[in-house]
Parts: structure tokens; C-alpha cells; sequence
């Protein structure tokens, strides 16, 4: 089953916003066995529209678009698909409801363009957006489904979850997905190919895997198709098991979670907490892990000690450290941790302090230089770890390292 | 001047990668005067890449593909361009120099697949890829140009940059265009158009307003073209200047800068110090300012004080303070900004204390309301925002405020 996405507005093109939505639609769709065919971002014109809906129907089943149904003049989505699909717009009431209850509860005055958006093309079935005013029109049209949703990503979200992915489903009578993620760390994408490349071979044709690189790590996805669920699942964890054997040492979770996430859920099961002291990450860590609601339980704080001066005084890092092995060294990286896990008493403390770039490097410790240590009541361990030039890689895979160093000593005091 | 941007690859269609090149592209061809008609997203498949590239040169001049150049079997771009332009591949000797010299310096064995990144079609203009293999290739076609190159962003970024934007400006004889960007806040997208309306319409055709709207603020963008870049220069000056007047007090800044550059370069300038008391944004302000190069010499760190036990040690808030007001609190926040002036010892410091969500709310105190100090030698001032229920949204908007906070306060003291 192909699917293509339709983004209407200038916003992108011009560069304003980033397209978020259509990745995560993608991966949405995916979990589905809705293949994504073209993703296409075009600009707020009625002819431009239209020929981007028909050249997307005659590759794909399901065209999503997002965006362009505003209240403004500029929004001309609505008004091109009501001519395009020859239903008049006409008001529906319940939508309207809908939206005067909407500002009700802003306590804003409602203009004329506001009801406005209360009328839809007649002959499309609406879905009510609870998220905001505009409403989602799903059209059936020579068996193709065309539906058009607001743009905005927390209302786009919802509208997928909720109403348009499971319609998808019943419409087509999608077989089912079952997936099963493998994160690993420590082993390059083709070097891991090879020591699995016969469990893949192995693999019968209704369960494929993939090979999803990013920042040091290789996410594998399997994912089987069929009509017995109950079969595929145990399939799949059948396969799972084998490769988990196979690269034991490489595999950090099989879950379909952010690292962070997982390691948050780890440490709160088992009433742990963790602060951090970041120096060249800035706080990135930080915010990494408070993103995830209910962070809180378990992380406690930290410090950004980017001076010498707030290493000392918050952490307690000492002086002749600085002064004889430099901030950058494994020294300052565990003396950071230790003062992290006493002055902010907690179970673990992570402590990052490298060379982001592009200014600070030497010859001994060029740009891309970065100690981290992990410490507990059972000790501490510095590890040094040489990235490359760019500054925002560098701060994300030191984030990146300071978290698989936490977790296999987690993994290794709870023995999971 | 019409361009249209073709990605290739399954990573975006997937959902592994969200595409930012794309919204780079755009607002780099936009300050050359090339609008970006169409983004498409494709598969590593000829025949689609054959189609996509027939369909965006019926609407643009300028097509600009990124991806698919890779090592690898999968991917196909270049020898699909190859027959596409009726261009035999052959190997380029400047091309494969450089792909040998590029592994003798990471010290790698070369393997074949690497030397096939030198073959390029016969007939195309070659562009060296300083910071990659995959060479870039530029097409003459009908009058059309094509330009293909590696996804990787910072090769593409430098190649755009370097090679690719320039050789445009030269081939099409492009007008001057002259950006004048005014940052404002506190006042809505309508309201502010109102406000300067008449100022708006008198501008003359060759100079466009935009209004572009991000989190609390709204940048608006002076365009103007043609072929004086001296008079565009003044003329947009002399616009500038007009809108300025008019809505003064909500103009933040005329630099196209991020707004937390913008900040320390201020401080920068006048040798002030930095730091940061976050609890609800977590470290996400702290990265905000640390993921720009240099910002060493303003921001000294800061304390991500999550619980209440890291306000009272790291910061020195009372435990009557927060016992009685409660963490999320005008007395707390400023508490915890005048704490991180001492503790941290700079100029001046922000403190940000609030309920991210979706948990932690109450009726008095429901999710979004955030509590900001900004705290300087002249004292402390706190401020109530009321945000909204989306966690990462309150977060970012805090952060956003927070810096409006301290910026008002820096113009106030330093009279700018």
C-alpha cells in the first residue's frame, strides 16, 4: 500500500519552519505497512495544488495533505479541493459548534473567518479536530482516499493517531505489522551486517529487516506481515532472540524507545536517581532527558559548569586538577562526577568535559576531544573518546557516549 | 527565478531523518532572489528520479537535487543522470586524486566502490567536494540547470555556499537583492500589521514585506531587488528606520542573528557574564546559548536545579520559601536568579521555574505557568507567564521569554 504526502504553505519552502510533520508521519504510516512514495511541499496556489494531488494519485492510494486551511485569505486548500472534487461548500453545523465552543473557552471573540472555517465541501466526510478550529476532510475519490488535515503539528498528530490511521486500517484491511527494534552501539553498520548476514538471509519473505544508523548506534528493525498476529509476533521474537544472541555485546535495548527514555525507565523501576556535569555538551544532556515527562522522578539536576571557576566551586573539582591536567582530562572528567553524585546526591552522576570546537583544540587535545565519566557509590570510570570537527555533532554524540556509558554500568550493578 | 529542490533517498520517506537541508536551501536561495517553487522527496529509484526531474523543470529553472550518492549499490542518482543526459559515466582523474587523498588522511583502505565515486558523466561540470568523495555535479540542460550533490549536510551546506549559489548569481546575471530583518515580541502578527499598515502599502514594488511569526515573536523581513545595491541599500535603510519608529518598543533586534547570539554578542561587546538557573526548561536554555561557538566568554554555566533539595544547595533558596510559596513562584524564581549571581559569580543571571507538563499542574497553578527572575547588580525582577498545555512548547516558549526578559533588562542598563 503507497501513500504520498502533500504539504501546503509557503512556511517550508521559504525555509521559515522545518518539515517535521512528514517524518513523523512517515514512520507512522510505516508501522502500518504504509509505504511513503513521494513527500511533496508545495506552495499555497490552486493550480499547483491540483496538479500535485494528480500526479500523487497516479502513484499512490492514500494522498495526505497537511496544511493550508487557515483562516486567512492565503489559505486556499479548502476552496481548491471543494472545486477540484465538484462539492460546494456548505456549512457544517456541527463543526461550527465546534469551534464557537473553541473560543468560548479562549474567551476570544469569533470574526467571520472564523466560521468560515466551519464549511466544508459537501460530500466529504468531516473529522472533528478536538486540537483546534480547522477541520479534517477525508474524500474517497476512484478508490483513492485523499484527506486533508491541518498542518500544525500537536493537531496533525492527533488527527493521525486517532481518527485517520486506524480508518486507513478498516478501509483497506491492512494485514498485520508487528515490529521489533534492536538498538545497538559499538559496531558499524556493515561490520554488524556481517556477523547477522545469515540469520538476515534466514529471514522468510514476510519479515524484512533494517539497518537505521544515527550518531554511533544502528537501530535494526525487523518487521513481519501477515494475517495471524499471534504468529507473527512469536516469529519475530524468534528472530529477535537470534540476533540478540549473536551481537550480545553490542545490543543496548529492544525497545522502541529514545535512549534516554529507556534509561530514564530503567533507573525509575528501580528507585534510582542521576544528576550531571556538563561542560562541552552545555546542557544538551540535560534536556535530553527533562524533554520526557515525568523525568523528574529520577533526574534530579546538574550543573553546566563551563568555567573553571563553577567546576571548582559547584562541583568541587580541585584546583591543582585543573592547573596540572587541564579541564579536558580524565582527572577533571571524575573528579566533576564525584562532586555531581555528592553535592547532588544522587545514585549516578555523569560528567562531560571535551572540545566541541571549532576554537580550544591543541595538538595533544585537538577539536573533538572529550572525557566522560560515569560514577556510583561503587566508583568512578573515565573514558576518553576522539569525535570530530563539527560542533553540534560533537555535542550530540557526546551526549550519545556519556548515555551508553551509564547504561552498561546500569546494566552491570542491576545485572540486567 | 524559479528553483525546485529534488531529495533522494528512503531515510526522509521513512521517517529516519527529518529533511533540514531543504529548509537551509530555501532561505539561502531566497536571499539571492530564487524562490523555491517545489521540495520533493523521492526513492533511490531511476524511474523516479526520471519523473521528478522531467516535472520540475516544466515549473523551475534552477533544480537542485541532494542525496543518493553514496558508495553503495542502493544508490543510483548518478548513473540515472548519467543515461538521463545521455552522458557516459568516465573516471575524473582531479575527482578520484582527491578520493585517494581523502582516505591516506583518515588512513582507511580504499575500496573499489569508493574509486566508482570518481566517475562522473561525461559532459557535466565537476565540483570537488572538499569535505567529502561524492564529487557534485552540474548540468546544462535546455536551459535548465541541475545540480546534483551529496545529502550530507555540511558538504552540502559548503558546497551551496562556495560553489553552487555563486556560479547561479553568475550564470543568470541575478538582481542584488538587500535583507533587512526587524525582530520583534509582545505583539500578534495582525496586530503589528496594523500597526504599520500605511507604512506597508507605501512601499514600493520592488521592496516586500514578510511577516514571519515564531513562538511569542515575529520577524519581519525587508526584501528589496534590483540593480543598484547602493540605492537598495538606502532604501531599505530608510524603511527600516520607518517601521522601527513606529512600533519601537517591541523591536528587539535588526541583526539576522538567533536571538540568543544576538545576547552574547551584547554581552560580549561590553564584557558581561552569564548564568542560568533553569528548572522547567532543564538545561534547554544553557544549550540554546552553548551551541554557539564562543560563547564561552559570556556564559559561565549554571545550575539545572530540577528538585527542590538542588534549589536550596546549589542555588541557596530558602526551605521557608519554597515551603511557603512553593517552587513555581515569583519569590523562588528570584531567589534562585540572585543564588546563581552569587554562586556563579557573573553579571547577571536568569532563573526559570514553572510546570512543563502534562503532570504537576493544579487549579491554581495549572500546567504552563512559569515563574522568570532576571537578577543583575541593580537587583532582581520576576515575571508570570502563562503558557499552554504542550511540554516541549512551554519549554521553548520559557526559554524564549526568558531571554526577552533579560534582553529588555540589558538594553535598560546598558541604554541601547
Amino acid at each position: 500500500m503507497l501513500a504520498e504526502i502533500i504539504t501546503i504553505g509557503d512556511e517550508i519552502l521559504i525555509g521559515q519552519i522545518v518539515d517535521t510533520n512528514s517524518a513523523w508521519m512517515g514512520v507512522e504510516l510505516n508501522k502500518i505497512g504504509v509505504k511513503v512514495k513521494q513527500i511533496t511541499s508545495i506552495s499555497d496556489e490552486a493550480e499547483h495544488i491540483i496538479s500535485a494531488l494528480e500526479e500523487a494519485q497516479k502513484r499512490a492510494d492514500i494522498i495526505l495533505i497537511t496544511g493550508g486551511l487557515g483562516p486567512t485569505k492565503d489559505d486556499v486548500t479548502k476552496i481548491t479541493l471543494s472545486k477540484y472534487f465538484n462539492m460546494p461548500l456548505k456549512l457544517d453545523e456541527a463543526t461550527l459548534a465546534h469551534v464557537k465552543q473553541f473560543f468560548e473557552k479562549l474567551n476570544r471573540p469569533m470574526i467571520e473567518a472564523n466560521v468560515k472555517q466551519a464549511e466544508v465541501p459537501d460530500g466529504c466526510t468531516v473529522i472533528m479536530n478536538k486540537n483546534g478550529t480547522a477541520p479534517c476532510m477525508w474524500f474517497e475519490h476512484h478508490g483513492k482516499i485523499i484527506v486533508s488535515m491541518p498542518g500544525v503539528p500537536f493537531e496533525m498528530k492527533y488527527l493521525m493517531t486517532d481518527e485517520i490511521i486506524p480508518r486507513i486500517q478498516q478501509r483497506f484491511q491492512m494485514p498485520f505489522i508487528v515490529h521489533q527494534n534492536i538498538l545497538t552501539a559499538g559496531l558499524g553498520e556493515s561490520f554488524l551486517a556481517e556477523q547477522i548476514a545469515d540469520i538476515e538471509e534466514a529471514l522468510p519473505s514476510h519479515i524484512k529487516l533494517a539497518y537505521l544508523p544515527k550518531l554511533g548506534q544502528v537501530r535494526l528493525r525487523l518487521s513481519a506481515t501477515g494475517d495471524n498476529e499471534v504468529a507473527l509476533l512469536a516469529e519475530v521474537a524468534f528472530h529477535t532472540n537470534r540476533i540478540v544472541e549473536r551481537v550480545d555485546k553490542y545490543v543496548v535495548l529492544t525497545e522502541d524507545l529514545p535512549f534516554e527514555k529507556a534509561i530514564l525507565n530503567l533507573m525509575s523501576k528501580h528507585g534510582l536517581t542521576l544528576s550531571l556535569a556538563e561542560s562541552c555538551t552545555g546542557g544538551y544532556l540535560s534536556h535530553l532527558f527533562t524533554q520526557h515527562p515525568g523525568s523528574s522522578a529520577v533526574f534530579q539536576g546538574g550543573g553546566v559548569t563551563y568555567s573553571n571557576a563553577l567546576k571548582q566551586s559547584v562541583l568541587g573539582v580541585k584546583e591543582e586538577t585543573l592547573a596540572k591536567f587541564g579541564a579536558v582530562s580524565e582527572q577533571t572528567a571524575s573528579e566533576m562526577a564525584l562532586g555531581a553524585l555528592v553535592n547532588f546526591n544522587t545514585d549516578y552522576a555523569i560528567a562531560i568535559t571535551g572540545i566541541a570546537g571549532p576554537d580550544g583544540g591543541s595538538e595533544q587535545k585537538p577539536v573533538g576531544t572529550v572525557w566522560i565519566a560515569v560514577a556510583s557509590k561503587n566508583g568512578v570510570k573515565a573514558k576518553l573518546y576522539q569525535f570530530a570537527s563539527q560542533r553540534l555533532q560533537n555535542i550530540e554524540r557526546s551526549a550519545m557516549a556519556a548515555m551508553m556509558m551509564l547504561f552498561l554500568q546500569l546494566k552491570q550493578d542491576l545485572s540486567v
